[in-house]
């Protein structure tokens, strides 16, 4: 259960067995089914939550209903709506599992616990942080400038474990563009 | 000159006169001239910098050598590439003045120092950066969900002191949208 998450920790940052064993213990490991959710919208996003196995995605609607997939998480990711998490409001994002998968959950509480107990995992929190930001600016200028084609091959380089485990028409959505578009670029 | 900022803090954190004066001494006053340029892709970011008056435009180029506007910021907004300054690595941004602007920056010391100095700083600088975060989050699934007219109608209540002082040309980028588009929306 623990082995991918020991692994991932390990390949990042240098803890203590003592430290690990916190880590471990203060986790709730959840499995969930293909198609469920996480997290519906209006509900307040309070965990932090490790992708250990399967694939989940984030997804929100717009006001004709429809779904948009603003991201993907596979093995080794977090998945998590910071806003919600920071600001304890109701979110207007939902998570679900797009396969069956398996979650190691923090409670914000025992998060912040381990954050003040291990000063290396607030670095390493934080960096991930960072770097999810510094992710959001390229998507920004991939969205903006990059045309259709150029998108879809950047997708299937950048996340190749991703792209060949989700539905089409969810990576048309995180790519903003129709799902005939992609079909196209496809053929 | 520091009437825009004393302001701006004093609307957000509380610091004694003592704070407030450390936060003054540190900084160095700049005046831009319209098109003139803070960072040029290849250089490291090293500043932060807070506007003071006048606007901004944070813009990237594509391959084919097509400039991309990623951020505005006018009057009581920091400008930054959080990349380059937190990897300390050279940016693929650029940095230019729309307008004749003055701008507070510190150097990346200073600004470590004060915030070690201020706590109430850092708490403060913290929740800026979240907040951009954030906000990237909302304009992600406002590029991949919005129609042309949404997106523009959208900047248009959001930004309103940008609208009015930017080129129109620079907007449509923004949106990812082709200047005839918008131009269309506009008629």
């Amino acid at each position: 259960m623990f082995a991918t998450f020991d692994q991932y920790i390990q390949q990042r940052i240098s803890l203590s067995e003592a430290e690990m064993e916190l880590l471990r213990a203060r986790s709730v490991v959840r499995k969930l089914r293909k198609w469920q959710s996480l997290l519906h919208e209006g509900e307040v996003w309070r965990l932090q939550c490790f992708i250990a196995s399967g694939c989940c995605r984030l997804y929100r609607f717009d006001e004709a209903g429809t779904d948009h997939t603003l991201r993907f998480a596979v093995e080794n990711w977090w998945v998590t709506d910071h806003e919600s998490y920071r600001t304890e409001t109701p979110s207007v994002y939902n998570i679900e599992a797009l396969a069956a998968t398996t979650v190691l959950t923090w409670t914000k509480e025992s998060w912040d616990e381990l954050l003040r107990a291990i000063p290396a995992l607030k670095t390493f929190y934080e960096q991930l942080q960072a770097r999810s930001y510094e992710a959001s600016q390229r998507r920004i200028f991939s969205l903006i400038s990059a045309s259709a084609e150029a998108k879809y091959l950047e997708f299937q380089q950048t996340y190749p474990l991703v792209f060949n485990r989700v539905p089409l028409h969810m990576v048309a959505s995180y790519l903003g563009m129709s799902r005939e578009t992609l079909s196209r670029l496809r053929r």
